[in-house]
C-alpha cells in the first residue's frame, strides 16, 4: 500500500486549495518586517497535515462551512508559532530544508513572531467569537508546554518508565493531533458522541505518529529521512523502543546501555551499541506492535460513522502515520 | 512629592495581599520542574504595579469583584509570560536582581515556560467565559509583538521621525497598561463611557512611562537605577530626547550625530557625544515636557469620576510615572 499525504487529502483538495489563499490573506500584516518574515513562512510551507485533518473531520462530521476555515486558521497559526518557537530552543539553522527564522533575522525576531501568530490566532478566535475553540486551542497549548517540561525534567534522570513516555508524547504531540480533529468537527456539528470520537481518534493517531517518530530514530539511514540516525539517543532521550528493550533484556545489560547513553558525548560506536542492544531485545519490534495496536482503536473510534471519502482517508491516515519512513 | 507604589497602592492594599494569596494558587502546577520554575518566579515578584491598576481601574469604576481577580491574575501571567521570553530574547542573565530563568534553566525551559503562562491565562478567561478579557488581552499581546517588531525593523535605519517613534512605544509599552486599566474597569462596569476613559489613561500614561523611561537613559546614573547609563545608546537606539535634539540643531551637526550613533560598537567618548548633543540641543527637556502635556491629558481622562480614594492613587500614579527616577 502507498500512501501520501497528497492522497489522503484528496477528499478535501478544493477546500485546501482556497484556504491557502484564505490563509495568506489572513496573517499579511501591514508592519514591513513582519510581513517580510511571515511571507517568507508562507512560502516554505509544509504539507498542510494540520488542516487537511480539520477539513476531513469536519467533512466526517458534517458540512465544511466559513466555520471550518476558521477553525483550520487556528490550528495552522498555532502549529507554526511552536515551530519557529521550536528552532529558537533548539537551535535549529534550518526548516524544511531552507534557513529558519532565527537563523536569517535571530532569536528576538523568531520570539517575537512566534508570540504575534498565537496571539493572532487567538485574535480570529475571539472576533469569531469561537469560544470552544479557544478552550480547545488553549488547553492544546498548555498540554504541550507542559510535555516539553516533563522531558526535559525527565532527561535529567536515568530512568523513564512506560507511563511517563506516554504522558510526556501524549501532551507534547498528540494534543495538537486531537485539537485539530476535535476542532474541525467542532466547526460543523453539535453532536457530542460525533466530537468526542473524533477527539479520541485524534488523540491516538497522535500517540501512534510520535511513536513512529521514535522508532524511526533508530532505523532510518540519513537518505531516506534527511536527518541523521539516533538523534534522540545523542540527546540522551529515552524512548519506547529503549524502554522496552530493557524490558525484555537482563536488568543488568539494561542498566549498563543506559549508563553508555547518559554519559557525556556519545561516539558513533557507542550508538551503534545502543541501536543493536534494542534491535537484539525486540526494543523496535515491540513499539511497532505497540503502535500498530493503538491505531486499532484509533480506527475503531471512527468506525461508527457512515461511510464516506473523508472517512475513508481519516483510516488510511491512520495507516499513513505508521508506515511513513520520514 | 515623594510618591511610591506602596503608597499609591494603599486603597487596595488589602486585595493586593489576598490577590498574592490567589495569583499562588493559581499558578502551582502538578509538573515538577514547572512548578520549581513557577515558584522561582513567585519569590522574585516585582512591584505589582500590574495588578494594582486592575484594582484601582475597578475601585474607580465600581466595586472590587471575584471578576476583578480573575482580571489581575490574566495581565500579571501576560506580564511574567513577555518579561520571560523578553530575558531570552535579549539574552539577558539577570532579572529583578536575581538568575533570570534563562540562566537558570537554559533557554528552551524558558520560552516553554512563558508559552505556558500565556495559555495558563487565556485558559483561566475562557474557563470564565470572560470573553471581553480575551479580545483585550489578545489584542495586546499582537501589539506588543508588532511593536517591538517595528522597533527592530526601524533601528537598522538611519532616521526615526516622532510618529514612528510614537507608534512603536504605544504598542510595545502602552497597550498593555492600557489593557490594565480597560479590564480593570471591565471587571466592575457596563458603563461603556467609563470603560473608554479607563482605556484611554492607560494608553496616555503608558506612552508617558515610555518617555520617562528613554529619558532616564540619558540622565541616570548607574548607582540610582541599577542599570548603567546610555544602554539605548549603546543599542543605537534612536529615542525621544535624541529625535527633539536633532530637530532643534543645526541639520549638518544632527546627521553627523546620528552617523556616530550608527557606527559599529561605540567608545565611552562616542557615547558621552551624543548625551551631550541631546542635553546642549533641548532635547532632554523637550521630551519632559512632552511627557508632562501627556500626563496632564491622562488625568484629564479620569477627572470627571467622582472623588475616591482609588481617583486619587490613579493620578498620583500619572504624576508618579514621570517624576521616578528608575
Amino acid at each position: 500500500m502507498s500512501l501520501s499525504i497528497s492522497e489522503i487529502s484528496q477528499p478535501v483538495a478544493s477546500h485546501l486549495e482556497e484556504f491557502n489563499v484564505f490563509f495568506k490573506v489572513l496573517i499579511r500584516s501591514k508592519a514591513a518586517l513582519l510581513d517580510i518574515v511571515l511571507r517568507y513562512i508562507l512560502k516554505q510551507r509544509g504539507k498542510r497535515v494540520r488542516p487537511t485533518l480539520v477539513f476531513l473531520s469536519a467533512a466526517i462530521c458534517g458540512q465544511i462551512t466559513r466555520r471550518t476555515y476558521i477553525a483550520a486558521s487556528l490550528v495552522e497559526l498555532l502549529h507554526t508559532a511552536t515551530l519557529v518557537h521550536d528552532d529558537v530552543v533548539d537551535e535549529a539553522d534550518k526548516r524544511r530544508g531552507v534557513p529558519s527564522i532565527n537563523a536569517v533575522w535571530k532569536n528576538k525576531v523568531a520570539v517575537l513572531v512566534g508570540d504575534y501568530l498565537l496571539a493572532k490566532g487567538l485574535l480570529i478566535a475571539v472576533e469569531h467569537e469561537e469560544f470552544d475553540y479557544l478552550r480547545i486551542t488553549s488547553t492544546s497549548v498548555r498540554r504541550m508546554s507542559e510535555g516539553e517540561l516533563l522531558q526535559i525534567q525527565k532527561s535529567r534522570q536515568k530512568t523513564l518508565d512506560e507511563e511517563t513516555y506516554f504522558k510526556i508524547i501524549s501532551d507534547k504531540t498528540a494534543s495538537l493531533i486531537s485539537t485539530c480533529c476535535e476542532i474541525g468537527a467542532v466547526s460543523t456539528t453539535d453532536n457530542s458522541e460525533y466530537r468526542k470520537a473524533m477527539k479520541d481518534y485524534g488523540e491516538l493517531v497522535g500517540i501512534a505518529f510520535q511513536i513512529q517518530d521514535d522508532i524511526l530514530d533508530y532505523m532510518s539511514r540519513s537518505s531516506i529521512v534527511g536527518k541523521p540516525i539516533g538523534n534522540d539517543i545523542r540527546e540522551k532521550k529515552i524512548t519506547l523502543p529503549l524502554i522496552y528493550a530493557c524490558q525484555n533484556a537482563e536488568k543488568s545489560k539494561g542498566k549498563a546501555i543506559i549508563k553508555t547513553l547518559k554519559s557525556g558525548k556519545l561516539s558513533n560506536q557507542s550508538i551503534e551499541e545502543i541501536i543493536e542492544f534494542v534491535i537484539m531485545n525486540n526494543g523496535i519490534i515491540q513499539a511497532q506492535e505497540k503502535a500498530n495496536s493503538i491505531i486499532f482503536e484509533a480506527k475503531n473510534k471512527i468506525a461508527f460513522f457512515p461511510d464516506s471519502p473523508a472517512k475513508i482517508s481519516l483510516l488510511k491516515f491512520a495507516e499513513y502515520v505508521i508506515n511513513r519512513t520520514k
